[in-house]
């Protein structure tokens, strides 16, 4: 599932200048039995296998035995129970030397692993996904991105500009060439505006959307309703 | 991109079983110069390049002429300024025959392209990713699960239990053998409670974890405010 993304675009230049590094552990390979079983019937009954502690502790403990007790990768549950993904969270996970992302499938997994062995269970969205690949495959994109390195200087600045936005408001919209497509002409203001009002549209088109489209990202600007 | 994500699990046995169907198309393909270019620098000036109108609406208009007039596929922008991807909008999606997802790269997409061609912007959270490809696995993931057929009886029982969770409260622990795990016991209640115990306490657990994490997605369960 990982091959596609992790050599494509960005992420697949990052890997091959050596800016980041992955690895994959199989918790099949940590199976008791025969079968190499991952997971069993819920405690309590109920429909669905839940990922067993056993197997998922013994993967994360023969990664944690590869790093000094003091540089201990940062262990992560991809689960519909955490924190929801940010770009802060994003920005916080870029400065830690290295992570561990456990793919749980969304039967569950052990409550006594977590509490074992996980540091931050993290969200991508309040919808079921077969398991915790995709989400995991939004976060490294997401965190590789923001490590010194993986993106050129132009990206860079493209990301800065991005964060900004995303941090505050919605991006408004944008156009490139041509000017007139299909009847619709580019803003007036962005073919011929100079740089200040350019920057005063932009500011003002940014706010509307974001009061139209997301009106949770502008708590904060307004007065206290208090 | 796509090959590993559509060819596991379970999406991978749908497409066997012709439940559902996939197809690729290319904007490069519709490009007008020989380099295959499909994007340009932003009007009014800034960083990053932003996807050309033409090759990305002809991509969608060759899509759309293999359909009737009356039954055009739904066409979903993967976008940072779209509605947030939740569970009653992948509900919403599955009922539909046929849908376009298209991929733009977050530098973003012309905005005309988006009023010509665009039924649905989609977000699947508050974070810069390099492209749309990702949560478009997301979005494959999560509808696809929700077509007749895709699922076999247990696993569309687990998914109806999951979505009854999602629509209102995170699903509690969930814990499976063994009993006792590095000292850390199932509680008592799974192991010898009966079916009302066992529910009471699950409902009880789930309520509280929600409070405490999610306190968004109590809205509506408490008091009125006013």
């Amino acid at each position: 599932m990982f091959e596609g993304p992790l050599t494509s675009s960005i992420i697949g230049r990052a890997i091959a200048n050596d800016a980041i590094e992955f690895d994959f552990v199989n918790p099949r390979d940590f199976a008791a039995d025969k079968h190499r079983s991952v997971d069993a019937p819920p405690y309590g009954g109920g429909p669905g296998m839940v990922m067993m502690p056993v197997p998922l502790a013994e993967a994360v403990d023969s990664i944690n035995r590869e790093y000094p007790p003091d540089t201990l990768p940062t262990t992560i549950l991809m689960s519909p129970q955490g924190s929801p993904m940010t770009h802060q969270l994003a920005e916080n996970l870029s400065q830690i030397d290295a992570l561990t992302l456990v793919c749980g499938h969304y039967e569950g997994v052990d409550e006594r692993f977590i509490e074992e062995c996980i540091d931050i269970e993290v969200s991508v969205g309040d919808f079921v996904m077969t398991g915790g690949e995709i989400p995991a495959m939004a976060i490294i994109d997401a965190v590789a991105r923001l490590v010194p390195g993986v993106l050129g200087d132009s990206e860079s600045a493209e990301e800065e500009s991005f964060s900004n936005q995303i941090g505050g408001m919605l991006e408004g919209p944008v156009y490139t060439r041509p000017a007139v497509f299909r009847g619709r002409r580019v803003p007036e203001v962005l073919l011929n505006g100079n740089r200040h009002e350019v920057e005063r549209y932009r500011k003002r088109i940014a706010a509307e959307r974001t009061i139209a489209r997301r009106p949770d990202l502008m708590q904060g600007w307004g007065p206290d309703p208090e």
